[in-house]
């Protein structure tokens, strides 16, 4: 089997009839942009079924063999994360997932272990409804690059560099799963397949209708800056202040409350130092973070779902404070792949 | 360092003012969509600039250490073939390069790597005005997925499934060049740096410009399919063969000239057989091999630099007849990364 065979085989359905097929269903509600053209020629072609004019936005994400994910990791769930992780960036951008591209890296050609990570990868992409437009596959240590397009008015669109002092800070859903999870297998302590933890790391379920959801909101300036969060709430609220701090031209900070922060069931047991570096510092959980004016607490308690978890003020600093009202001053760390092999998994 | 600081130090030269300042130039030309938002958000975001829908070809392609370049290559050239192997798609698509997003696994942060890397991907770049728009880097065994996007009128575009029995087949150019390069040193002769066989191999100019002028003849009928030449000329054809086949319903063959094939001048010592095998299956031409209508032959002569070699006709077939009439049968084969590793280097 050649590697055309190979991409044909497992990612591309009926070819460019499938394509076209989706692109009907989605050009009949008559919102969507789609792929005009599909996998097999040198491009994928991409427009918008409207006459407004497209706008799209663009994230790719990496995932590495020992780094991202272990060696042992059913295929199934690698296929649904590796989608996963990049429609949890559009969706922190407010954007409808509208495409897809897979550049595939394989020890070898498994049909085994193919046909199970097209599987956890179709099953995500249909019910987002977001086409496999093109790819690349070849021979190498296992790596996935998956570069996913969606549909977003810029003007809506959730940008991180938004933020303001006074602002309140949100998360969706609850924290830590995935890092428990993480931590529990490296201590050798693996947790069974369907543990909700595990689940939480292996099938993160991507927050794309939450994001189109404030993107409406940050239209009427009722949300501000958001980001998904995969590197750990610490390290990516950070990535909010610093931009929002250059777009303002003034420091921007966040005081975080222990107390408020929606810690996963699964931390129940865990005294609340080691509940709260994996809540802060454990990456992997795919939840929103953003930041919204006071105005908005109504309209973004009814959605249900969301915290408020602190608040953004003056100064660079982002800080803890706890049930007592202490406060100790959080580092500004993210995952850092290059720092050590064992950052991330 | 952290991810993100080698991302900002390398890719990103002045963040989000330096895209802004190049999709400001491209603006002012009233023509070509361009990044609204660059690197550091959750996504980028992409647009038109002039009122029509934008219309966007999207391509990606995968380069691994020790199978598309050897492990010493010059990181210099190797960031401009990663770039510039994604471009000769959007080239054989007709597509105006607009932006492109880098996927980069690296073994280690290292500085005078990375400058270089950045070095070779920023002057192409810079050539045909395309912009980084995001990324992801992390640690892992060398592997680069680059993904491109640029702009085209899916009414002009390039596709490989629009050929006619009766349309010549044209390339641009000159074949065999990079191959031979390969060869060489497979034989444990590598040829020196500046020898323009390794050139070629190294540092490929995709056809940007007679993309562009080829989906122009397109819309008037006088460009029929066309495909970029990665794996070999015999291979390439035959996408287009068994697309076009596809598509009409009917198969489609193709008889190539072997005395009008364009050998690269460092060829010229080698007997016909070896000359042809690198021409046919050589790989990484990064030329555009089209059919076109016999009515066409004039508007391509005054082009330049392109040359008929052959013709298509019914039957599944693609022959290659010789200088005295005879002909023989051309595997269907192009480089295929899992029969071995030493297929592609």
């Amino acid at each position: 089997m050649d590697e055309f065979d190979l991409i044909r085989r497992f990612f591309v359905r009926d070819g460019v009839s499938a394509v076209s097929a989706v692109s009907a269903v989605r050009a009949a509600r008559g919102v969507h942009a789609g792929a005009i053209l599909g996998p097999g020629d040198d491009c994928a072609l991409l427009a918008a079924t409207t006459t407004a004019a497209a706008r799209f936005a663009v994230t790719t994400d990496l995932l590495v063999d020992g780094l991202h994910f272990f060696s042992d990791v059913d295929p199934q769930t690698l296929g649904h994360k590796a989608l996963a992780v990049n429609l949890s960036d559009l969706a922190a951008m407010g954007a409808r997932p509208v495409a897809y591209l897979l550049a595939l890296v394989l020890p070898r050609a498994d049909t085994e272990w193919l046909e199970a990570f097209a599987r956890g990868l179709h099953a995500l992409a249909d019910r987002y409804e977001v086409e496999l437009v093109g790819g690349d596959t070849t021979r190498g240590p296992l790596t996935i690059a998956i570069t996913a397009l969606g549909e977003v008015d810029p003007a809506d669109a959730l940008r991180r560099d938004r933020a303001r002092p006074g602002d309140d800070v949100w998360v969706s859903g609850c924290l830590g799963a995935a890092a428990f999870a993480v931590r529990e297998r490296l201590r050798g302590h693996p947790l069974p397949a369907l543990h909700p933890a595990r689940m939480r790391l292996e099938e993160p379920v991507p927050r794309v209708e939450l994001g189109l959801q404030l993107a409406k909101l940050s239209k009427q300036g009722l949300v501000h800056a958001a980001i998904d969060l995969s590197d750990g709430l610490a390290g990516d609220l950070s990535h909010i202040l610093a931009r929002s701090s250059s777009a303002l031209g003034t420091s921007v900070g966040a005081v975080l409350w222990a107390e408020a922060l929606p810690s996963h069931e699964c931390l129940t047991g865990l005294v609340p130092a080691d509940r709260h570096d994996l809540m802060l510092f454990g990456g992997d959980d795919y939840e929103l973070l953003f930041s919204a004016p006071s105005t908005a607490r109504g309209v973004l308690e009814r959605l249900g779902g969301l915290h408020r978890i602190g608040v953004l003020g003056a100064g660079p600093e982002l800080r803890l404070q706890d049930g007592s009202g202490g406060e100790r001053v959080l580092p500004n760390r993210a995952y850092q792949h290059f720092r050590s092999e064992s950052d991330r998994l």
